[in-house]
């Protein structure tokens, strides 16, 4: 049986917290601080580059990157895990609702519609 | 054949964006902005909340962290789409670094060795 | 004359940038990025420790979290500078609309009260 | 004898807090949350706008920002407090630290010295 990415990714974290006692600081609150803190270093890659720019990233660059997301994915895994929330179902719940949210014939290609059905 | 749980997603939201023409907004810049926004969003719920408050959340609550989860992730698997990165490949990464940098015979339990490696 | 301490922060980040040839870089967008970065790294210092611990810091922390204070100050005024906002005006203006937001006898001493008027 | 504009904000709020009863919510690391989710707010504003579209935001717009940019402020007065730091002195300290990091001499006008400087 092969287990999902999400469950093999949570299962890693588990172990990987266990061997070092930490779970006693890992609070949802905690958590999500923690989660913030990884997608402000994430976000501080692209603040002064042109969203041009910001498609052409250099391959270091890109392996910076590469370990920020990784690091927003590990703590969200982890604050859903203590949450017991399953994220490809909250995924699939959400994707329903912002389908009715933002229909496209309503909002499509047009920033002001988008900007003011993303409030 | 069975996708990846994160391609599948991948593949919902690619659909979703392009149905919508919003393809055109979402720069890896402004993708790593909103992706910062949802994160807000979901801590926002834990602030004002002790520790173990936040372990207690009633089913009210529950749905709408899951909503912001959901949210959070649904921005993360567009911003590693959009620069072509592996989230499941990348955290395998980044899980090894964590290992090499945090042993767990040095930091195990201890908050303040927690502190000093997370610098 | 004595000049506002905002307004002498201010002109002194004009200077700062002025010199750098920074302005291009100073959108409103792009600070707002900045801001959340800093606020991220400021955030950082607070997030495995307790509540009573962060009350209990030594002075080593004092000082780089005074650092990460002063980052975040020096990007507010000069968001709000390029927008011509007045902060302390829009501090008073925003302080009635909570005293309004929030009364005083409602929301007394109540977590979940403050809870539900924060939302 | 007149106060200093921070000091007259700072106690505004340790008598709004007071008032409510509310200083036991306050702690530091609740408060670096706080800034944190109000800094995300604010940001929401320009995630989708381009640099350009942010510099010519209309009156409705502004006037949300400047509340927003008002909740930031309040928080990291609040916070700074706290932690009996003197933001202007903490921005005079920093402001100096910066001018030797950034030589203008060497980072003038470049975005490329500026991203590695800003690291």
């Amino acid at each position: 049986m092969s287990e999902d990415a999400f469950d093999n990714i949570k299962h890693q974290i588990r172990e990987f917290a266990s061997e070092r006692d930490w779970d006693k600081f890992h609070s949802p609150k905690n958590l999500a601080m923690a989660l913030n803190v990884e997608a402000g270093e994430l976000m501080e890659h692209f603040q002064w580059l042109t969203e041009e720019e910001s498609q052409q990233l250099d391959d270091g660059r890109l392996t910076e990157i590469a370990d920020e997301i990784a690091d927003v994915q590990v703590y969200l895994i982890r604050l859903a895990d203590r949450l017991s929330i399953d994220i490809p179902a909250a995924v699939s719940a959400k994707m329903i609702k912002n389908a009715k949210k933002y229909p496209a014939e309503l909002v499509k290609g047009r920033s002001d519609k988008y900007h003011y059905y993303q409030k």
